[in-house]
């Protein structure tokens, strides 16, 4: 069959290309997976587009796997079979703003920035926000979550509705616009985290929230990571709601010293944020201080102005991209696992020491105050002892963390990168998992190979 | 078959009756719809115990309904087709605190009071408060929550990790003990609020707080029910964490007045309580009850003391009983829609004048900073005209709810009460939890007749 004309008599002629160019954009996405070209690329503008496209694929028995912008970390948007490569970028617009119900609804090609920037209006923002600035709707399929978490929670909190077409191209919502309901089960929760594999999401409602009265950032630097993560610890401890807190290692430092011209002591660090009113944050910062002091911190520096707090986050949020620039000819790994609070000083260690003894540049640094921590792994894609060292330090960190009760992946998801763990993390439990996969999606076109390890 | 005998055969014998008493016990809850017997009350001791009792019901095609504490609002643990009623009384250890992973292990019988008096000895408390002391298992089972939920979230918010007994005595666990993951669908939230209509809670991990520093109650009191809810919309708007904000009517004061030999002034009223840090809470107390004031509140009162807190907490939670006390011979319906904030002021409003119209005896409170609200309906049981008006009654308001985005049940559950409303809110997403009800439980045994409106 030929996929671009047949599926040009559905949608218009410029919503379906096989470019070359185009393909192999839709091949890959940030990870270091292994790249593999789509039949076609298709742009959808509309749900019943994404329906239509659907019921076309469901009849022709053709995978479908859609696309935002391809920032995934897992493989997750490789068609590694194939098929149709579903593109949202054309499905990019703001819906609504329900500022007094602290809602907005978007189409799923909206990126965080994007909505962020039209929140702003309202004295509004959307919490959550991993490295890059991904699609809303790529965000939802993954359970994202980023530096807020702690504070906010992740993607899962924050979707109230999604509107989905399912594997046969009927549409369906999940949820609804209230605070809160027990009616019927949870599907919205359900299809949050599926990356794909039950169904497409067209349409979010999501949760956001009044800009702080007052926001202050802190960095805050130890002698060793084990004492920065001792301190995250003992802030969470005191019942601190502390919005943002960060490790970055000293490898971390010096290269965002390197690529974004800053002076930071290139020691341990923590970076922080305290988001309330003016008196509550006061005396929640003096106590956070207490606690790092009793760690040994040797510098406590306040970032209050708001361009000076928008470095620091910036500076973190592109790490990865400041070890790329800083290692060319390297490719680079991410792992994600999240331990129990109580695991984690013990973890990161592990983690750090691991690394030196791969013998592999790279950096611990994570999303402390939720367990979850990440190292980025430099390695030299061309040389197969780098790489192997690389996955053997990766599988390393996952069988720490499955062995002290945390999960394989925290915040990237599974992807094609974490299938193998899915029975070690979840038992029996996959079973079910694959049943329900069964059921809403029959001929496994949906995301094919990606999530469960048997489908 | 000889029910008794052959489960007396695979469990010990007291743990097996046909008690005439204890099959009445397990014929009914706390709300209005008609009782209908088990034919045998079953009392496991263990996880095995149950898997045993569901291998037995699944080879013999006999349907049991998971009992806690019988305080269920709409019939969820009514055996309508017979079989067995499974009774979590002797499963009711606390099995682990992990004070420093904000983490408490539960067999599913613990009570809310149970655990919040053990977690009270390390600082911690658990926050969701339904209005009676349920088993932790019923309260996951209908994702109960209550007059924290607007600061601390819903009971789904607080279930990490499930051990789940499937239709045919298959064990599985669904989560970790990690903050988060994007490890595999979301089974956890999936169970949560299934009603045991997918599988039966035998252990469960909950996440727990830390007893903020500081805790502040205070009753607000104003001229009308929409000055009060605009109050709380606004106090939501200025980005005040409240972490209580509950609406009590005028008549709901006069029987608290009458039950607990108070002497609130008897007029709308607001109970709210603030957790924070000394510093903080004095600027947010301060800037909510300016905000009271704008919509005319005529008293503020606050409740600093432990006693006079708990007092005031003790006489919204007993309210319901309050209501069934002061008026001897009459049965309760409680309504339970929730709306988005936006809509909220006019739909307490609506709530009241059609209470009024219906000429019933009641009073209209709720959890309103979740837009989650409830009337109290009094009625004659034996009066068939009083029954039908408030079934109108409560129908006119989940229609109202339903017309603005909102839902027929913001905690309740859905049991046999709501299941007529389940197209109607869900659409063609009701097919798809039937789909996942007959891949769960092929047979149909697990809770039979309730959630679904088809199964």
């Amino acid at each position: 069959m030929n996929l671009l004309e047949e599926l040009q008599k559905i949608l218009s002629n410029d919503q379906v290309t096989v470019n070359e160019t185009i393909l192999e954009q839709h091949s890959k996405d940030e990870s270091y997976h292994t790249p593999h070209l789509p039949d076609v690329v298709v742009f959808p503008e509309s749900t019943e587009d994404v329906s239509k496209v659907m019921k076309f694929a469901s009849t022709n028995n053709i995978p479908v796997v859609p696309f935002g912008l391809g920032t995934s970390l897992e493989g997750h948007v490789i068609p590694y079979q194939g098929g149709i490569s579903l593109d949202f970028q054309r499905m990019n617009k703001i819906l609504e703003v329900r500022p007094g119900d602290f809602l907005v609804r978007v189409q799923p090609g909206v990126t965080r920035s994007q909505v962020n920037k039209e929140l702003k209006k309202y004295g509004l923002f959307f919490t959550v926000d991993p490295g890059a600035d991904a699609t809303l709707g790529g965000m939802a399929a993954t359970n994202a979550s980023g530096t807020t978490a702690v504070r906010y929670g992740v993607m899962r909190d924050q979707v109230r509705d999604l509107e989905v077409v399912l594997a046969n191209g009927e549409v369906i919502r999940t949820g609804g616009l209230s605070a809160k309901s027990s009616s019927g089960y949870n599907l919205t929760g359900l299809f949050v985290g599926s990356e794909g594999t039950l169904g497409i999401f067209t349409e979010l409602v999501l949760r956001v929230h009044g800009i702080p009265e007052e926001i202050v950032a802190a960095r805050a630097t130890f002698p060793t990571v084990e004492q920065a993560v001792q301190t995250a610890v003992s802030i969470l401890g005191a019942g601190i709601p502390v919005a943002r807190v960060e490790l970055v290692d000293a490898r971390s430092i010096y290269q965002i010293n390197r690529q974004f011209e800053r002076n930071y002591k290139e020691e341990p660090t923590l970076f922080l944020e305290f988001h309330g009113n003016k008196s509550g944050l006061e005396q929640d910062i003096e106590l956070a201080k207490e606690l790092a002091i009793q760690e040994e911190c040797s510098e406590w520096a306040f970032e209050t102005e708001t361009k000076a707090r928008s470095q620091l986050w910036e500076a973190r949020h592109n790490l990865a991209y400041a070890f790329l620039h800083g290692s060319p000819g390297k490719k680079m790994m991410v792992t994600d696992v999240c331990v129990p609070l109580t695991e984690l000083a013990d973890a990161v260690k592990y983690a750090r020491e691991k690394l030196d003894e791969s013998g592999l540049d790279g950096a611990v640094l994570g999303h402390i105050g939720d367990g979850n921590y990440h190292a980025l792994v430099m390695f030299n894609p061309e040389d197969a002892n780098e790489m192997s060292r690389a996955e053997k330090f990766n599988a390393g960190l996952v069988e720490y963390a499955l062995s002290r009760g945390g999960t394989c992946t925290g915040e990237h998801g599974v992807g094609v990168g974490k299938r193998k763990y899915q029975l070690q993390e979840h038992g029996s439990a996959v079973n079910i998992m694959s049943l329900i996969k069964q059921t809403l999606d029959p001929l496994n076109i949906l995301n094919p190979g990606k999530v469960l390890p048997n489908l």
